[in-house]
């Protein structure tokens, strides 16, 4: 996710941000950009939706409340500079990485570390390097992938009962005040692979990455069956 | 390193193997290729002078002896396909992956693995991507790294000696017919980033990889250097 795909404007309230979840798509690291009309409402109310879910699991999240179609309010934390990717079946970049098809389950779901800078496009980075670029202790890399399992196991669980495969995630954390961590950005289908449980038809953002359907379509496919699930709970 | 750089000969003695240096020098994943007339004995004198140094340090390898300028005789063990990279100094790849300079100190060394696989240029992995791929379990990739850092720091102490900064180092492992976790292959310029503490020269394989200078020279000076260290102990 780069910025250009929300914005974030300070509030008259100390420590509490607005979002504004805007309608561009961008893909390639940003080299590829197209405005989908709408795609920022329902990315915003599906990331409220998820954000609200996972707090009754016991998962807080800077989430505050949704204040409008497309905006939300969230704590100010001071973001770690990671993105930090679950993958519970093999897709994309890691499939080309292994040599293998996409498709194969992944038992133990793996975690795995990006560093976030745009100039160098994301690396792909392990413990050892977060520790030298000093952008997270010891202690709070086992938080983040403590974190991020506990959040993909709720997630699987919230997306099955959704008839959706939960294929892999990008989470962001940022820090809080106390020294807390606390996962922020958003939760959507622009930072989740979401495939049909029945049809492993792509209901995420690859849609756009590959030209293979329409945006607005899926996405609002995927609204709608999670407003389902939680309706149903 | 590539098969191509040494040949493993079975021998009348069940278990043991008897591995011949060669004179090639090969870069860019094997697509360049030269011979140097001697790298395979200076090869093989170094890293027969390490081993049993290492040795000496309780840091047991498949090393048996020399028998020839260009032979040694090994333990014959299930190497386990992943390249376990050291890193005390940014250099290489991870500068770039960075982007950061080469020379910066890292104060907590750098454990990386890189999956052995020629087809996919040997990729860069973390600990669960080894367990996915079932190269290594968990319980091996810790004692992996565990022996890494020992190694390293064995090795450290006696580049220090021959005025050698040990910048970073590539080894391999394999597992013993009892289960047990075997330091194997080779350690030696063609596997170290080796450069003066004095003027920063390089004195390693990277003089070939760069077209910097004459690799057979600065091969005699690490063996001449060592040589020293080892009798003076």
């Amino acid at each position: 996710m780069k910025a250009r795909q929300k914005k974030l404007y300070k509030t008259p309230e100390a420590g509490v941000l607005r979002v504004a979840y805007k309608d561009d798509a961008t893909a390639l690291n940003g080299e590829r950009r197209e405005i989908f009309a709408g795609k920022g409402r329902r990315n915003n109310q599906i990331t409220s939706l998820i954000f609200r879910y996972l707090k009754a699991k016991g998962i807080d999240s800077h989430f505050i409340e949704e204040i409008s179609e497309t905006e939300q309010l969230v704590q100010e934390v001071e973001i770690i500079p990671l993105e930090v990717v679950v993958r519970n079946v093999l897709a994309g970049s890691l499939a080309k990485r292994l040599g293998k098809s996409e498709g194969e389950l992944i038992e133990q779901p793996i975690v795995e570390f990006y560093y976030k800078e745009d100039a160098l496009n994301d690396p792909f980075i392990n413990d050892d390097h977060v520790l030298f670029l000093e952008v997270a202790t010891n202690r709070e890399v086992e938080i983040l992938k403590q974190e991020a399992k506990r959040i993909n196991a709720a997630l699987t669980e919230l997306f099955k009962k959704a008839g959706v495969t939960l294929v892999d995630f990008k989470v962001e954390f940022g820090r809080t005040k106390d020294g807390s961590i606390l996962l922020s950005d958003e939760i959507s289908p622009d930072t989740c692979r979401l495939w049909d449980v029945e049809t492993n038809e792509k209901l995420d953002k690859d849609v756009f990455r590959r030209n293979i359907g329409n945006l607005i379509t899926v996405y609002d496919e995927i609204l709608a069956r999670l407003e389902e699930v939680v309706r149903n709970v």
